[in-house]
């Protein structure tokens, strides 16, 4: 079975958006608020910060509950994984995550910056350079045959769809603009030349958009 | 973590019909024609049934890859495993599915006329009297913490609806009238006491309606 690269859960603004302006230690996502953003995914049984036996179990749900389902990698920009920018100055910065990160496979970190892998809980962060084809093949291998999440921000995603290697993409459209910060699309039409569409409104405002290639 | 009892995939036609009349060894859904009711499913990539790697990956696959994960077990009715009533006449018939069924764990056929367990592949059959509550405990403990799938037909759907057994539910509807045959329902508002509901409008034709407990 092949093994599939997938973007899942993947929240942009109807401006499309996809994180804010100025990312600061205390705000990851910039001036945008995530309790808004992700306040679908927050109120569904299945979103893995959960720590309740409550929430949702609608449409909503299916899609949190795919987050980790077959997964056996993730990778991720240097700006999903801490606000710093340029050379590391140590490695005390673990991510935004604590003690439990929710990824529970090897993850793979986007940098041009040298740094040590280490392991929290049952995540470990390895530190990689080179092109994005480079990057899923180390992704892959990790992997095991399980497929590899493409965890963002937008720019990794842009980077990767960019050089054709996304299989499927779910993007969840929150109904508020933010104005300004990094860009997923100006449209998501924009990638109707090499992807199917089902675009799904959702009872909780989000609208789901689910891309799989042509 | 609780162990749910979920109905997933199960398809109605628009006038509530779960299967046809006139059951026979050649029409497991009487005047129905299954190829119509689940082409739905049948055109996604995760159709347990599919051979190939090709099928959609957009809406429908969400809830057709959703039907084995952490099930650990199938209760269904007697006659969704075959077209026979009454006392078995001998123990020749092994379900419709081949040499390998799609189920993949224990399955309880709930029947008054005892018949030994037998197994096909990685899957073993047992036959069960009793209400549903007690064949539910069974499946439960032959689950081993997973949750419990329940197959069908309509018939026994709502046996366990009206014993307020069941967790959550989807159903598919299929925009075509039977005119006859098990009904599962004359309207699904008729669930609304018990269930919350989200309507999903699939591109396929069908529209999704997902319940989970209030």
């Amino acid at each position: 079975m092949r093994q599939l690269l997938r973007v899942q859960n993947f929240t942009v603004s109807s401006d499309g958006f996809g994180t804010g302006e100025h990312q600061s230690r205390e705000r990851p996502f910039g001036h945008a608020e995530p309790e808004e953003l992700f306040a679908w995914a927050g109120a569904t049984a299945s979103w893995p910060n959960r720590a309740d036996a409550a929430g949702s179990r609608g449409l909503d749900d299916y899609f949190t509950r795919d987050y980790g389902r077959n997964i056996g990698a993730e990778i991720m920009g240097r700006n999903k994984f801490g606000p710093q920018r340029g050379p590391w100055p140590d490695h005390a910065w673990q991510g935004w995550w604590g003690d439990e990160p929710p990824f529970h496979t090897p993850v793979f970190v986007m940098t041009h910056h040298k740094r040590p892998s280490f392991t929290l809980y049952d995540t470990t962060f390895h530190f990689v350079g080179g092109d994005p084809a480079s990057v899923l093949a180390q992704a892959r291998e990790a992997a095991r045959g399980k497929d590899v999440r493409l965890g963002g921000g937008p720019t990794v995603v842009r980077e990767f769809l960019d050089a054709g290697l996304v299989d499927s993409l779910h993007v969840a459209v929150h109904p508020v603009k933010l104005g300004a910060g990094v860009r997923l699309w100006e449209s998501p039409d924009e990638l109707l030349d090499r992807f199917h569409l089902d675009v799904v409104p959702s009872p909780s405002g989000v609208t789901h958009h689910v891309f799989w290639r042509r």
